[in-house]
């Protein structure tokens, strides 16, 4: 039975941590990106460095207090609120936000759970070197929770999830023990991978709380281009295409649909992709090569092979930094417009590589047959991933959908599943998808899960319902 | 309390069986390649399927037998064989052995546990594409070994560890239930990373059985070279060369010591390298690069830069694939002329880059006052990765040095502790590491190691003794 964060349990803190550790309760700390849900909260706790979140851990453990880490506050998925708790400390790691070391010999870059990633990219290229996670909401998503959400974003094709890019982490586990595991090695088989285990695992089984990072060498030069694609089919061509041609110089392969463009200018972004006329599909392409290549020069190059082979019919290569720049601003503005139009339901879903036309098609054509939703599907093409997202017709609300959103999820999380696909390709499970992960997750994977959930946490207080939901008293 | 594997058990499984799964004990189920230790034998179960795997552990489980998986018998640390147990299940993958597809468009290839590493690479070449694990054993290690103990090898610094090319897998359980997470999907973040876990978990957690593999585009085009280099730091600042020339063009970065060359000579190789004199320090680099690029200039670009910088003295880059294939042999042929030498004690490390060079330096010193070691040291630098091998002195035996071998290893393993490092790099702990794993390993990190296997494995039938010692009965 989890106990709420009394005032006993304050005042124990208060006697050993300093007064900068207790935050007042703003209402930030109770929000969520697209205003879904609101969060209760019990305390905020702002500890200033490891020892201190072991400390409070520890009396949450004893005292069977919940506890809610929270980082930037971006997650879409609810993992870092909850109205369903006895009054949870809310543990933000924004105090320890310090980048310890940046090494660019050793390709490394050492830091903070409150980190910014904007910040962590910064201080990796002024030390020459590339730190290449990058997703909408760096300028405020942290370390923390990027790595308890194994984020994706942007560069996942060249270089791979979150959980990629990190050698070595600090976390505090359920007990308040804490795991020194800040190596900075390429290769290390000393057992479970522990790293792998609490990455991803969104705050259910400890606290991150620091990181070694595995920073790349700068492309030597990079090039950007949209292309308009005759159809999801073609583009996934176009991208063996590019892949034959270019290997892993590829760095972002994104595919955007028309609606992309018309939220934007009907939620009042004066942006848009250099076309004639708005194509109904297209995809951003960025590639980084080596010394000795003209990434221009490649990219037009695939137009005209594409064009040939009717892949593609129209396009631009960016001719500067600034284009480039505008190019991605569109993209990277899409979620925003997304939430001004109001969504019914937001889907970010992955499948095989070769299904994405499969299901974009079938999808579709179910979900016609339910409601008159407009469909904005976007996403990392590269790597499977899409974010399929409804939204009412134009003049109606969200609200107008209430009766058909349960049907419409279920169709497309069905298919997904039928393609061999996952439900939650890069937001997390969170408490939105604990549902969903009962329902389309392995039966014998989510018995490991409880398992390990009981044996590492048996008082059930880190983030609890999220991931798992929380055992019966 | 384990129970030996008795008539009456294999019996049960008879009855529900086919024959072929009931092998002859040939000797070579009970040895390993280092003829160091020797394992015992209850039974040779090889399986056709991942079903009939589950029907083994479920019977092993009910009778607290215990199973040690068995793959290619390529293991370095005693992972595969025990004498400690009462007469153990020895169950090998070799029937499971089908690569069950590959799929060029979607990047991928899905293999059972069985199948051998070569014949992987050679699936996923005909398919045009690439499979970059590559170690030396891999003509025999298979695909169920090289994942339960995350095989490292030639092509980890550009590619990652065997676990950064799996994208899903499917395994047994300690309860006999079946995993089936053979997703192909490049973003997948639905709840705890199981298959991260079981890689690397060495067979104690449960034995995998087939794999999703990601594979690459194969690089346009391929150079080789090696370069005598003026120290171990002159190889370090020759890779942060490379790396700012050629960024991931760089696929393998080793280190040899001329003892490497020494030993060839010795146990009757006549494999050598070009070079006109045996350096004491060289480095074997391979480059693979995208169309446009020439592999041969760019090493040669390379080793004038070096030249310029004082980093290397003599050199030559492989001017045809025959060349290049010898260049490698020679790296590879190492470890045999190791074997045939007979090392007092070998030593699979790894130190963040930068301390690589002060552990070779003061390692050697600290050996030397110990006794006359001859020392080869050699191995993946690019990823911090030495094998550092003790050998008796010319004319000396390597039983001569048992009196001083336990203080060398401790010596090795204090400077890699000291220096950041760790002493299982790429081959596992198995059962020859699992005391340094005791003294070296994070204390949080195995109390939850220990948890983990408590609650997957209360039987503790999994590969009793490997990676964790046993409990007490």
């Amino acid at each position: 039975m989890l106990a709420p964060c009394s005032d006993e349990f304050l005042n124990g803190l208060r006697a050993v941590l300093p007064p900068a550790t207790f935050r007042a309760p703003e209402a930030r700390y109770a929000e969520e990106p697209r205003g879904f849900w609101t969060g209760e909260i019990g305390a905020v706790l702002a500890p200033a460095n490891t020892a201190e979140v072991a400390v409070i851990i520890k009396a949450a453990a004893q005292a069977r207090v919940p506890v809610i880490p929270y980082g930037g506050g971006t997650g879409l998925v609810g993992g870092q609120l909850s109205d369903a708790l006895p009054a949870p400390v809310i543990l933000s790691l924004e105090r320890m936000n310090a980048i310890r070391r940046v090494d660019p010999v050793g390709n490394i870059l050492e830091a903070e759970a409150g980190a910014i990633l904007a910040n962590v990219q910064a201080a990796a290229e002024e030390a020459g070197r590339l730190f290449p996670l990058s997703l909408a909401s760096e300028g405020s998503a942290v370390l923390g929770g990027l790595l308890g959400t194994n984020a994706g974003g942007v560069n996942v094709l060249r270089y791979g999830n979150t959980r990629n890019l990190v050698l070595g982490i600090e976390a505090v586990l359920p007990d308040g023990s804490i795991y020194n595991g800040l190596k900075s090695l390429r290769k290390d088989n000393t057992g479970y991978d522990l790293r792998h285990l609490l990455i991803g695992a969104e705050g259910t089984l400890g606290v991150i709380t620091a990181a070694v990072l595995a920073l790349h060498p700068r492309p030597a030069a990079q090039g950007t281009a949209v292309m308009a694609v005759a159809s999801p089919r073609a583009a996934l061509d176009l991208l063996a295409m590019a892949q034959e041609r270019l290997g892993s110089g590829i760095s972002a392969f994104e595919l955007i649909h028309r609606s992309g463009s018309d939220f934007l200018a009907q939620t009042g972004f004066s942006l848009r992709l250099p076309f004639d006329e708005t194509p109904e599909w297209c995809v951003l392409i960025e590639l980084g090569l080596p010394e000795g290549l003209d990434p221009e020069g490649a990219l037009e190059e695939l137009f005209a092979e594409g064009f040939e082979a009717e892949l593609v019919y129209d396009g631009a290569v960016a001719q500067s930094l600034a284009q480039r720049q505008a190019f991605w601003e569109v993209r990277e503005t899409i979620p925003e417009a997304n939430k001004r139009v109001g969504a019914v339901s937001s889907h970010d879903i992955s499948l095989p590589l070769t299904q994405v036309p499969e299901f974009i098609n079938r999808a579709g054509q179910a979900l016609g047959e339910i409601a008159d939703f407009r469909i904005n599907c976007f996403g990392h093409l590269g790597d499977g991933n899409l974010h399929y997202n409804l939204f009412p017709a134009e003049g109606r609300q969200r609200e107008d959908y209430a009766a058909q959103k349960g049907a419409a999820v279920r169709v497309v999380y069905d298919l997904v599943e039928e393609l061999g696909g996952s439900f939650s390709a890069e937001h997390g499970v969170g408490r939105l998808k604990v549902e969903d992960l009962e329902r389309y997750g392995d039966p014998a994977k989510l018995a490991v899960m409880r398992a390990i959930k009981g044996a590492l946490d048996p008082q059930g207080i880190m983030n609890p319902g999220a991931v798992l939901r929380m055992p019966e008293e």
